[in-house]
């Protein structure tokens, strides 16, 4: 029997496969640990469901995906196995979400009400006190304990002992500078100095979006099929770039995007005071009334819609948005451009893969 | 040259000599840490200075001593390299006290400010607004900051790989539990049923503290010098009963101790409404009257002095004081007696060390 063709494949359809295959995974994994904490108490099941709930009810299982292609690129053979392993890179990101909505006050997130919010509802519904606390609380250790089943799952996986410490060791240092991303984000909202430009968002994209959206799974592929230090390098050329574009298109469609699209409050980051390169960009071309407007109304805690839709006016007027897609734009040229280097790669369906997922990064229309 | 005779050293004396070996290489370890992550930015380099100075400001280095005593005790060799290897649970001892701290509300660790709280006056020099919340973002940050370097140390150092592994299953299954026993011991604070007794404070115990007190850090070393699933079961019966006499003693100090002797507001448990077994045994045997008294002051947030010594009048009359010392000695002569088990080990220092820490959880006068 021959094998399926799947050259003809899109790429966006490969990913609704991978999709397919890893939620069964997942979610029977998932449940599994339901079970197995169940026996601890009745609330720590009930826990252990409402973080496996939030875990299934995200996404498009891109980063799972990275991690397969990754693995495919470098000549990775045993399919099954890193389909199981690829949910590890769910849990880190579900552990990952979970705090920054602490931090960002988030109520939304996947569509759905965030972690913390939802303990503190429960904390209400009790009669408990101090149901923001309370939220809190449960919000933060329902990411250290995903961040903790990340860890078991990479440990218990089946493959060379040398790779899966490998793999710890770039966890361990990955999370660590989307951590110092984090901090250099949120420290923005706080205190934005005058001279802060558009490297500086840049850097804050790089450390805490580029690095765990596509160094970290990309290269947790490859590391685990065997690729070199030399090999990871030429990876990264990809990754980063990609990385950079991701979170441009994000920040773009935080502020412009549906609802449905982002599964966030479409007026989250506006009264977040998120600062993106939407921002800087506007800044720096505003006039003196403009400027006021956006002083006035980004990060206001009661924002109207009307008043979201001035901002907006104002970063279409400025050339802020053009310049966010035209700069999104640049970044993903980058990173197709990289893609020659792996030409001798044999895996035609991962390269095929890496080079539409870059092609759905840009910014079509907003 | 003859070695020097240690068999006349006291435990006591044992956990100093390590404490100071120990303290050299935390301290080179954290040094060199500031120094990579200040290249990220200014303040990258302030935070990470600060998780530091929380880090080694701490303790007596009682769990790095029970991984190299659990490395010794199955004839592990390689005494630099375990030595370097057991500064990891510090970190993970930072990363949970660290986040612990925001959950408890708690203003002092180790005889200074916690880590949230030094942001929340961070926040407030700068003028930010927010403070609170600015504490506890950073807070959290700190916390998971430090879980990930304790994942690297581990991965880094210089074991086998298979070793390596089973300790990061372990330091994944176990932290896990512990955030278990932290949820049950918040959830205490919020919800305390009526029935609740004993058996349920001993769990949290055995979740909260046991795991990552004893077992973690014995059963580390143990795994790393290539022990067996049969004589971590052993070793077991050694750690579990340590580890609950611990929380016991250490639960009677933070009602009756000095502010020297804990490091934490001696107020702070009483404040905070921790229930403990002082507290289930002084309901057990209360009349009505200081049942009314114990139910208007436990979880007071403004305690006054006197109120205080009337719960441990009260504590102590109910003879609830009395009783914790007793379940602690149980559990004590329990631990000592499974060290009988290893009387086929040779390495009469671990046995004497693990002998002598048992004795030092004795409650002996308060």
């Amino acid at each position: 029997m021959q094998k399926a063709d799947t050259t003809l494949i899109e790429p966006k359809e490969l990913l609704k496969d991978y999709k397919a295959k890893v939620d069964v995974v997942l979610e029977n994994y998932l449940n599994a640990k339901i079970k197995e904490f169940k026996n601890i108490s009745e609330f720590a099941g009930k826990f252990t469901e409402d973080l496996a709930e939030f875990t299934l009810r995200g996404g498009k299982r891109f980063r799972p995906a990275l991690i397969y292609y990754g693995y495919k690129l470098f000549g990775g053979k045993n399919d099954d196995e890193i389909i199981k392993l690829s949910i590890y890179i769910e849990l880190i990101q579900s552990f990952l979400l979970i705090h920054d909505d602490i931090m960002d006050r988030a109520l939304l997130r996947r569509n759905g009400t965030t972690v913390h919010k939802i303990y503190e509802q429960y904390s209400s519904d009790k009669h408990f006190y101090d149901d923001i606390h309370f939220g809190t609380t449960m919000g933060i250790l329902s990411g250290d304990l995903a961040n903790q089943l990340a860890l078991e799952i990479i440990s218990e996986s089946d493959f060379p002992l040398e790779y899966k410490n490998e793999l710890i060791k770039l966890v361990a240092k990955e999370v660590s500078k989307v951590c110092f991303g984090q901090i250099h984000d949120i420290l923005l909202n706080y205190d934005f100095p005058s001279d802060y430009g558009e490297d500086d968002i840049i850097k804050v994209h790089y450390y805490k979006t580029a690095t765990y959206t596509y160094r970290l799974p990309l290269f947790s592929g490859a590391i685990l099929a065997g690729a070199t230090v030399e090999d990871l390098a030429i990876l990264d050329e990809y990754a980063m770039p990609s990385g950079i574009a991701f979170q441009i298109r994000d920040d773009v469609l935080g502020v412009f995007g549906e609802i449905g699209e982002t599964g966030k409050d479409i007026k989250g980051d506006l009264i977040e005071g998120k600062k993106t390169l939407l921002v800087t960009e506007a800044y720096k071309n505003a006039d003196v009334e403009q400027k006021e407007k956006l002083k006035e109304l980004i990060g206001k805690k009661d924002l109207s819609d009307t008043e979201a839709d001035l901002v907006r006016e104002i970063f279409r007027n400025t050339g802020s948005l053009n310049y966010s897609v035209k700069k999104c734009q640049e970044q993903i040229d980058k990173a197709k451009l990289s893609l020659a280097n792996f030409k001798r790669q044999k895996d035609s369906e991962a390269l095929r893969f890496l080079m539409g997922i870059a092609d759905y990064m840009i910014i079509r229309s907003v």
